[in-house]
């Protein structure tokens, strides 16, 4: 007898944006499997069990769920934002392909990814062709990073970034910053986007020139625009952002 | 005295995947305003409004809203998946600013876009840095859509297009597969995601090689592997696709 994992993405952090489908999927799993933090966002009911560990341990923890599975439990692996985004979807199949378990049940729970809550607190500024890269260089070389940054940045997409700091890598986001900085026009709007949704949120608009990586934390997303996206002025006070659907001819990039 | 506009992502279809922010937003409004198809999926309560408009007049809906609101009216702003990938709220920022009306309330509602509800049911192709690109040149030159597709393949993202075809530009997507096949190796996995989460959804997987205009429609989402995107067989039939977190050097591209 086989079990079923669930991956579930619980969206940026309050529960407000938590879909009933991932719901559904917590309540199923009798075993509750991820990043401690994460993991606290999710409720935890009678019978069911939390196995927290460390952000730096996705790869045992999907072995773990696997195993769990193979001896015919139920078990909800929990990311923040969407599953499959820079999360653990993709952390369980590489742990399949090494360690089998093709007969278990497996399930993707999407959810609201950390770059779309945050663009809606902003405004708009997804609103036209855009990338998603993770800067971090734990599992690919710093020069893959920065080929990324500078083709999507010649190429005038707008640029979520994702993992832009932390400890080990604090010196990352001002180089890609810098990068940016040759392509990019100085009044380029930045948004640097914490914690969203959560009560501690904190979202902040700068122009490129002025981008700094103090701006962000491990729970920061970085939003660049692109050389379309506007900033407008917003009732009360500060400033919407966004990107129009249209687009110049190329040469604009 | 002013109302309030919520711009509202109803995710990709099924209701499971909505999320209760945006089920509150739709509580609040008086007046529901959006393109026919994505406007049936919002609950129509006692007293609400419904503004069923086409799809080509985003700008004119927008307009509508605004004026709506200027008479202290709540309005909810309807779109599929997030509200601000290829969606409302870009258009309701273009508006504004044409139109003036600074004065009332916005909200914008994020949701499960419809690249990442593709994106679980195949597993994680998502799982690495990835673009999202719109395949229409309604608002682009032709131009700037295939210079975007080449420097995001020559950079080796994973690619995801929305808008991949229509009756009135059904060629488009044809070419940008003759080109991802002029970059990308033969057996790179494209998935064709349709309606999904909807009663006829349909997912299809196939090499680059094989990858044909015909398996989109306007509903599709098209899912275009890195060289690192992997297939893996899946219990019971068919395959997994997904992209791992790590990348080998820049040259693999």
């Amino acid at each position: 007898m086989s079990g079923h994992i669930y991956v579930v993405g619980l969206g940026p952090g309050d529960e407000c944006h938590r879909t009933p489908a991932a719901d559904e999927a917590l309540k199923r799993a009798r075993h509750l499997v991820g990043y401690g933090p994460y993991l606290a966002r999710a409720p935890l009911r009678d019978g069911q069990v939390a196995h927290a560990s460390d952000n730096r341990e996705e790869l045992d923890r999907a072995h773990h769920a696997l195993r769990l599975a193979a001896g015919g439990e139920s078990v909800a692996v929990v990311s923040s934002g969407d599953a499959g985004v820079f999360a653990m979807a993709a952390t369980l199949f590489e742990a399949l392909e090494t360690q089998g378990g093709e007969e278990c049940g497996i399930t993707i729970v999407p959810g609201v990814t950390a770059m779309t809550a945050a663009a809606a607190r902003i405004g708009a500024p997804l609103g036209h062709d855009f990338c998603a890269i993770s800067l971090s260089d734990n599992l690919k070389p710093w020069e893959t990073v920065l080929q990324r940054v500078r083709a999507a940045a010649e190429a005038d997409f707008v640029m979520a970034f994702y993992n832009p700091i932390s400890k080990a890598r604090p010196w990352e986001l001002g180089k890609v910053l810098d990068l940016l900085r040759e392509v990019r026009a100085p009044d380029t709007p930045v948004v640097f986007a914490t914690a969203v949704s959560r009560p501690d949120e904190r979202i902040a608009v700068v122009p490129l020139a002025e981008a700094e990586p103090g701006m962000a934390d491990m729970r920061t997303v970085v939003i660049v625009g692109s050389s379309a996206t506007r900033s407008v002025p917003r009732a009360g006070e500060g400033v919407w952002v966004y990107t129009p659907r249209h687009a110049e001819a190329a040469s604009s990039a």
